[in-house]
């Protein structure tokens, strides 16, 4: 165990930077943050790195479980580090684990395609996960799962369900070939209402971007479009709601 | 129409304080921003008070037909006016519009109980209108309506649906008395889930705090109680994507 008490500490410094996608793909490391999340790392069996705690939480069971890698530090520094208006005064640093080789796809998948907002990406996940779902991909150009808004909107349910990055075509192909029906979600012509469809075990939801929803070229590698019905004068709904309906609305439970 | 250079006017100190609830109330008007919130409250005859564009927009239609009301900002005025990190450069301040009576409650209604997070409310309500609802309620402790993260994330759908605030105990009873089935949204032995009910036509949906869930009080006023079961392994729904997935799934459509 340390203690730190300058923000100008070198390993401080270094933390501070992983509130940046650069730095956590350079260094292969992500940070979470809050009491929650850090044991919900510790209990699924995540690499905990560094574990940084304000003196308050120097005697927490977690701390003393991660003793030789943690950091005390003033609240003046956990501030700084803190995405949050309630500090808690716990983080980690997690070693990210992504698998060598990805599994063949199976059972019911969300693709995320061009999701922007990181509110949106990480409520999505943990929407998929209280829905039972088997898994999330989001495309490269989606917003990274490693940024502390993400992780913190995911609420832990990042350690339940398998998370992959892919390019989106990819990821599609990869739902054909292993069978599941392939959903888009969008208006139009060939579209249906999502609660007149005939429900099947397996299959991928794909979810577009905020603005401009599915692209053409991935509407035209699913199998079935399919909408939410708007019923009164709003123009669309926000992704996250929209996932959250289609992701119960195609379960059979 | 004037031209202001300086942040130091006093009209332009006046409109910044409108991201504050108290100033709200006291003045009866609130603050809207960007093109979209604009055209919708113009369509929908809400009563602009003021107009406030940059330079750029200066020769937009709105300004022409507000002109004796419209204020040509500079760019850096209107920074200080947003809540966003994309400066659309219009606003417009709006009076308050709300009826001396409600009238009696019909058809479906959601109920606000003390939820918080002002993107919440707005998507709630955002939700409500594409579910073709018939109003909004909220609690006197939920999130100001008129806050501008709400009025945001309602993307215009506070003009297409009426949306009153009212102690919660209050609207219950308005709710009950007029007929409607009361729904609470609470996992406990007397809950069942939604995807169980025999569906009717008119009933009130009551939403929870983010942290909380309903109160006590409130739950032993409801008809029945009902819940989203959890399939995975997350504690918990987002307030919003559950508002969402019980709004459309009580529907009969």
């Amino acid at each position: 165990m340390k203690y730190i008490e300058s923000k100008k500490n070198e390993e401080i410094k270094q933390i501070n930077k992983l509130n940046k996608t650069k730095e956590i793909k350079k260094t292969g490391t992500y940070l979470i943050e809050g009491f929650h999340l850090v044991r919900e790392a510790d209990e699924n069996n995540q690499k905990i790195l560094t574990i940084i705690v304000t003196e308050k939480n120097e005697e927490d069971q977690l701390v003393k479980k991660y003793y030789d890698n943690a950091l005390v530090v003033s609240d003046d520094i956990a501030k700084g580090l803190s995405d949050t208006t309630t500090l808690q005064g716990i983080f980690a640093v997690i070693k990210i684990n992504e698998p060598e080789e990805i599994p063949t796809l199976n059972g019911q998948w969300v693709i995320l395609a061009n999701v922007q907002d990181p509110g949106n990406v990480g409520t999505i996940v943990r929407t998929a996960d209280a829905a039972g779902y088997d898994g999330v991909i989001t495309s490269l150009d989606s917003a990274d799962i490693y940024q502390p808004k993400v992780q913190r909107s995911m609420q832990g349910s990042q350690f339940h369900l398998p998370i992959y990055r892919l390019d989106l075509q990819d990821a599609i192909s990869r739902a054909k070939d292993a069978g599941l029906t392939v959903y888009g979600s969008e208006v139009n012509d060939q579209a249906v209402p999502y609660n007149t469809l005939n429900k099947v075990d397996n299959f991928a939801l794909i979810m577009g971007n905020e603005a401009h929803g599915l692209s053409e070229d991935a509407l035209q590698m699913t199998d079935q479009n399919i909408y939410i019905p708007i019923l009164g004068k709003a123009e669309s709904l926000n992704v996250a709601v929209a996932a959250g309906v289609l992701m119960y609305g195609l379960k059979d439970f």
